[in-house]
């Protein structure tokens, strides 16, 4: 089927999915969705996050997409039942995939989980896991700290070092030897997290595991283009573009990121029902006078 | 005169701007709106943060205020015109009393400013000190891991000196003899980063001197309240409650706070011609299929 896949994120961080869908399913088409004017979902309540991520998937249905992957680990973590509920095309999350490796990977049933406050408050990896092995011992850690790291581009510096040494002490203490890299971020950071943790704690990357099962599903549906050649560009939609953009977004991406188009995601939602823009607010500010 | 003052930031770092205006003015009943939904602003573009702060002082018009403070430095910093050209009431930012300070202190004529990307970037404490004296020169430092470590509660851990170390490095090297915080989460961190710079630096905390400054126009103006009791209670709204929410805001207003209100932001923002909700966001959805 030449259909897009249509992939979102809170950010541009959705992009090492992107990476790991390229190298799988180079004949598929990508539409990417990365809502930076409204980053991060992170620290923000359930109600907002599934909204946002409601809206997101609203704005991918528009390009006629045979499957969403959901590639943020907040949303994946508090907004999939919202999702699922809504959408009449499979809707892929990130935690799932990674969920179903850790357990399958761990050796002495105890595996650490790392992500933003969120990800982590919603025991979303820890209630995964459980459906598969219920003697499977899943800490959780939050680490806020991490998505400006590297942000920042301190990838392996001392000061991301000792930031690590300080949210994984409890874990180390716990004996881990399983960690899942829960938010689209931590990839950048695997060389060092690694060292950090020593070479026996294994690392798992769930975007790629994500792609795989994007990989599996495609197929099992008979949903994979199997024309032989790519159905058109892939595409990359924002919703704002701030500062240092194309350096960060190439970071995660791995190549050069280009023709970024971005959105008016208030007119969009304004279209579609909804919203607001710069006009609307100026015109409701001189009606309220 | 009796109407309340309003304040608005992207968050809650704002609070620290209300904790110096209660000391000053405890007569004037303060109404506060933090953008918790939609915070940082500081990472995104001017276009999002003028419409983001039009639609934050709209909020506040509803309670009929005598003047408004834009507590946000990046707001200060890319939406003053706009807002005063919307507005008809007196807009006081953070970034022009914060100026005036620094460029009434400095004894060698070199000054920093720390703060934001967007707000860094912006130029707006450069600008505003060249319109006062012209031979100051003025050395902008983005320091977007401050935020963060603020909210992590790691106000004078190892992590955040090794931080400001490395931040403040071409400040120090070029002998300021005077430091902004431009930005409202700092001054949590101000005995830290005092201990960084060194006693011969005077830090400028702009919230401060904004409170100076509101206190000044008003008597002017003949606003202040002078009636001798507070109007009425306090209020404090905000757009989402995220974790560890009342934590982190009795932190920046120095005691407990208390009576929240979480508003519907999209909600107001229908209301008043635009948004989104949850429901409109399911509703479209449905209709998209």
């Amino acid at each position: 089927m030449r259909k897009p896949i249509g992939i979102f994120d809170s950010g541009i961080g959705g992009l090492t999915v992107v990476k790991q869908l390229m190298k799988l399913l180079p004949d598929e088409q990508l539409i990417y969705f990365g809502d930076t004017a409204r980053i991060p979902y992170g620290t923000k309540s359930k109600r907002l996050i599934e909204q946002y991520a409601l809206e997101d998937a609203a704005f991918l249905m528009q390009f006629d997409i045979k499957l969403v992957v959901v590639a943020c680990n907040t949303a994946s973590s508090l907004a999939m039942d919202v999702l699922r509920r809504n959408l009449d095309i499979p809707v892929v999350g990130v935690v799932e995939p990674g969920a179903v490796s850790a357990a399958g990977l761990t050796k002495n049933n105890t595996v650490g989980v790392i992500g933003t406050t969120a990800t982590i408050n919603s025991g979303s990896y820890a209630s995964e896991i459980a459906k598969l092995d219920r003697n499977i011992r899943v800490l959780g850690q939050p680490c806020p700290l991490l998505v400006p790291l590297v942000e920042e581009g301190w990838l392996d510096d001392e000061v991301t070092v000792l930031t690590m040494r300080k949210y994984f002490k409890g874990l180390m203490d716990n004996h881990i030897d399983t960690l899942i890299l829960g938010c689209t971020h931590y990839p950048l950071l695997e060389e060092t997290i690694q060292r950090v943790v020593g070479d026996k704690v294994q690392l798992i990357d769930s975007g790629k595991e994500t792609a795989k099962v994007v990989q599996q599903l495609l197929a099992e549906k008979g949903l994979l283009n199997i024309s032989g050649e790519k159905t058109g560009e892939d595409r990359f939609f924002v919703s704002d573009i701030p500062a240092k953009f194309e350096e960060i977004g190439s970071r995660f991406l791995g190549r050069p990121l280009t023709n970024v188009e971005r959105v008016d995601f208030d007119q969009f939602l304004v279209q579609s029902g909804f919203p607001a823009n710069m006009h609307k607010a100026e015109n409701n500010l001189a009606n309220m006078r």
